[in-house]
């Protein structure tokens, strides 16, 4: 006999947002979920599931509630029959008067840290070790439910704007940037190496699509072992074609910005609340020229200049406070970055070929993304290559691209970690990082 | 004096959809685009604008459009001032008649392929080669809109049934399945891996949020060099909790192919016509057991049963002969792999060990989806790790979350680039991959 599969399943069991909905109060229901913490009150007991949506508060009344309360652990998963019940005390306004209970599945061993605590008692170090578990806390989830958010902002958003989302390869012939921090590997015996960046693609695809965005991992083989570098992180890049000037680009970010700001503020306010999240105003977002911002802060908070060619993370945090000061500003565009710190595709200012077309974006004085218009004249970018004392090799692909034309174009990449890491204040981008990769950490 | 951006910005320029919306017929507007073609007729010439939506005819008129037609060249890019004239054999039902025109870029060299005729006259080699201008052709460009498509359809859908989209990492210390196929890298002098899949990860984050997606490379260090592998490729990956049986995954499967054949069909019908796509049927998908699908075919096409734990690629061709024949069936889910052949982490069938409670999903006779229920009880997963005369090292952190409790649960992972070969009848995964790396290929 033949079976068929006409979509999904219906099931019996509810989930919270169904019951929150439509007025079960009173009715007899069925729910599913691990079970987060037991109360044992004496008469009664209160046991919270823990479920995709929230903690559901459920009540065993001995010798009315079928079954043994010590059949009920920490961490089993199990299926309810009960009743619904108002209660204002319960996070939903309703709690599961149990009738009885079936035990899906059980744990092997007692659970290693207090996941059902509101702030767990764990060291980062700790909540690291034990991933997969300290993420069943409450608050610990609903980083990843925010991170999730910022994610489909960007995405939703640029569909929009006119975007065609692509998929570039991670696996290649050579860097985008070059520098030494790349990771290396064998493929089929012959040297190959781990994208850092989709810089070379994304540009390539602007002559396909005009407008492309990508969110994917990158690799970056460096040293620091700091509060705010990974060695593998999701970088969210567009690239769009048509430019009028690299304000182009950062009006686009700040468009991805408000966007994202009110998609978390309408789908993820359970999260946002959970965290205690104050969303930053995006309405508007001061930009100032890098020499400029040097100066300001270096006037306002009696601070030489030690380098004009660079900004320290020191520096970085004093324009974030300046602007957060004077404008309450929590994001500020740094633009005209030094030629000599910027990568042999960003175009020159015309006016002064010192600086470049490019910015920054601080976010609460951090970096969180890199951007601005590229070179798209095939000499220019040749002179450029030529001028930076580097080699052509490697680039040969990108380089013919530029032959056969190219729009005016410019683009960005957005750190995902920091962006979540600064949103909720954490002081680690591990803390925002599902499971970092860094200097010591290959595992979990 | 301080700039501030307040969001996107306006543009005059107009766009192709914006055009036809709207009647502009008899009004001057501005357009740009990349110079796809020009057909010089003497009097007139036709100038065609590639834009991200389509093609957009343009006519410069001797005499009467200003600037000399001989400035205008293919792959040129430039804006145009003009009027909009209705004209019934243009692609959109109207043209641009050129007031004025400005060349935004230059090309350095004469195009080294034919992109702008309908079909391509080259090789899938030489369009590999020279990918990104062979994109630039409206055809193959229209592939990756819909790949796109399908990528849509899957988060869409899945953030409408509860699941959350996670991020895990593609440096390991181990290989999810372990075998040959694992590329290997150097970690700051510690061994590691590329992820051949994020199946362990995806699986322990079910402990977390119930239901889990990625869409995210994986890599496989595969010596085949066939018409369907690939050495890197897009996974679209799911694994839910609180499953009663398999049946679920394969509905949740049968339900996101539903959602997308309606999103494709809703927002990328310029592209199914273009490459004269014609959807599947999904409302219903057979299911049949893997011994009882091989004894079918044996029997239909009379081919003996050579290997009954194993199905080859043939035999595969031949179940989709053998549903489309019978059923009218593009796809067809083969279910209860033989143990042998599934990976540790399958649940057996309790009916019968031999056999797990997994299956494929078949489209077009080949297989696009692997699925099934996994172990979720420690101890099970323990016996059949050491069933399989595997080792638990490297294993630990994947186990130890059983250790703490998981609800019954599967999942399934599905070969992007492969699905959409299938869906527009390309016979190499290579025609629907963006840059595809295989044995030999390791650039663009």
């Amino acid at each position: 006999m033949m079976e068929f599969l006409s979509g999904v399943m219906k099931k019996e069991v509810l989930e919270i947002s169904k019951l929150s909905a439509e007025d079960y109060i009173g009715k007899e229901v069925k729910v599913n979920g691990a079970i987060h913490s037991i109360r044992d009150m004496g008469e009664v007991a209160f046991v919270v599931l823990r479920k995709r949506e929230g903690l559901l508060q459920c009540v065993f009344e001995e010798g009315v509630s079928a079954g043994r309360l010590k059949d009920l652990r920490e961490a089993e998963t199990i299926e309810v029959a009960g009743v619904v019940r108002s209660e204002e005390r319960a996070p939903w306004g309703f709690e599961i008067r149990i009738i009885s209970f079936r035990i899906l599945s059980e744990p092997a061993e007692a659970l290693p840290l207090a996941i059902s605590k509101w702030k767990m008692n764990a060291s980062l170090e700790a909540k690291l070790n034990m991933r997969p578990i300290s993420l069943r806390n409450v608050r610990e989830r609903a980083k990843f439910k925010i991170q999730e958010g910022i994610v489909r902002g960007f995405r939703d958003f640029l569909y929009e704007e006119g975007f065609t989302e692509i998929r570039t390869p991670k696996i290649g012939a050579k860097g985008a940037e070059g520098g030494s921090n790349i990771f290396k590997l064998d493929y089929f015996h012959r040297p190959a190496v781990l994208a850092q960046s989709p810089q070379l693609y994304k540009q390539m695809m602007v002559g396909v699509f005009d407008r492309v965005f990508e969110t994917a991992p990158v690799f970056r083989a460096e040293k620091h072992n700091t509060k705010r570098h990974l060695n593998e992180y999701t970088s969210l890049d567009f690239e769009m074609g048509y430019i009028d000037s690299f304000q182009d680009i950062m009006g686009m970010e700040t468009g991805f910005l408000q966007y994202t700001m009110r998609l978390l503020e309408k789908d993820y306010d359970r999260e946002l609340k959970i965290l205690g999240v104050v969303l930053p105003n995006v309405d508007k977002i001061p930009a100032v020229r890098f020499d400029e911002a040097k100066r300001l802060v270096s006037e306002k908070y009696d601070r030489k200049i030690k380098n004009p060619f660079d900004l320290e993370p020191e520096e970085e945090i004093l324009i974030g406070r300046y602007f957060k000061e004077e404008f309450d500003a929590d994001f500020v565009f740094v633009t005209h970055y030094p030629s000599k710190k910027r990568p042999f595709y960003a175009m020159d200012d015309p006016a002064d070929a010192k600086f470049t077309l490019s910015f920054d974006l601080l976010f609460k004085g951090m970096e969180i993304t890199t951007g601005g218009q590229r070179i798209h004249e095939y000499q220019m970018l040749m002179e450029k290559i030529a001028a930076k004392g580097m080699s052509a090799e490697g680039l040969e692909q990108y380089l013919d691209t530029f032959k056969h034309g190219m729009p005016p174009h410019g683009g960005l990449g957005i750190g995902l970690e920091r962006l979540t890491m600064k949103l909720l204040d954490e002081e680690n981008v591990r803390e925002t990082t599902l499971f970092p990769r860094d200097l010591s950490r290959l595992e979990p």
